[in-house]
């Protein structure tokens, strides 16, 4: 099952090659998985208060065609896996039904001081409940 | 008097124009003062702890002349003036000589919760001191 | 008249300060520039295939209340006024109706080589008839 | 061998988790190669105005340990392996000596219209003398 996220291009993620500079990918997945936990019920904000973060533990990503300036994309986002503490999501960012990245992302949660910690409660009962 | 940082210009500061992104100015001046000020002794981690934040009030910028990839640049910074809770700066970036970019940049110090606070002593001592 | 764009703020956006990183309310206002001229009909990738490419001139920005992650704003662009050859938008981010960011932007096309050209004719016969 | 290359924390790099946004370790491992390549004598710009690029074809990376503000960072960079058309770097972030992210990074070079061409000369000339 996948989530599906709207993301265009603006001139900031371009670099002189003319096309999206390869760093901002991670940028408009990171967005994507904001919209996803969001509309989960979880809140980032709220978490950061109680002195959670979500932190990226590792990324496997591969670059496979190029976007442009003003590029209308859609990034699919996938649990592939997950425990209590880690989940690994696939996720896509894709134009015209073609992908031009593909990541596989491992998340934890992290508690102050940078020690990870169980994924929040909403989040873990929401993908038990198979609404990711 | 002056303080003169060294700064260069990457892949990730351009755009498609071939040129530094306009805002990516912003961010060069930007690491001129965060070493600016930790050079007079202001350890911007430790404000925080404390709840403290410099803020940007205002900015009055003009582009002068497009920057490109691997440009050596300099950014000039000056105290234009100041009181006990705000300070304007006069910053440049400059290319072998010749400015590519002048700022006004108003600063104010901020509490938890976005109140203006007095900018750190140890800020306006060295400011008192002519050692900007 | 306004032309109204709406913008997310997302965890890139945000620095240590809990808020969103002052130089990236530049990034905003140019995300609705360029919505808006493609509304207008201009397309930045074929100004830039002719060799043609906006930039920005001046900015006079006052930033008047901090944005936090998840925040949901609106760029409000209006055109202040315009020549033959520049043109200066008065743009706005909104929260909730109150502004937080206000920037007088001054912008001019550019031609290879960094010199200033016309504005694009799409551009201009669109501000004369009122569009903006 | 190693590349080594020094670099700083900025405000800019981080978010409100306090710590460096994790897309930006991508931006610094980019920096480390510009600097790399430079060093070899390879032009970037020259490469662009002759209609080539480099490209990021796949990133394996894993976050160790976050960076905070006015860190400072040291990335070294090795060739794990190369071919004509493709080369894989071995790059970490490093602080006092301890890794904060590791990254296997493909590379290749791409002429006009997105098509993989050979390395530049110069690049594999470098890479076979051992200079990396």
């Amino acid at each position: 099952m996948n989530h599906r996220f709207a993301c265009e291009v603006y001139y900031e993620d371009t670099d002189l090659s003319g096309f999206v500079y390869h760093a901002n990918y991670l940028k408009f997945i990171e967005r994507a998985r904001s919209a996803w936990v969001a509309g989960l019920g979880v809140n980032q904000n709220a978490m950061r208060e109680a002195g959670l973060v979500f932190a990226v533990r590792r990324i496997e990503a591969d670059f496979l065609a190029p976007a442009r300036l003003g590029d209308a994309l859609e990034v699919q986002t996938e649990v592939a896996s997950q425990t209590a503490a880690r989940m690994v999501l696939a996720q896509s960012v894709m134009k015209d039904g073609v992908a031009l990245f593909d990541a596989q992302v491992t998340l934890v949660a992290m508690g102050t001081g940078g020690r990870p910690v169980r994924l929040p409660e909403a989040l873990r009962g929401a993908l038990d409940a198979g609404q990711a």
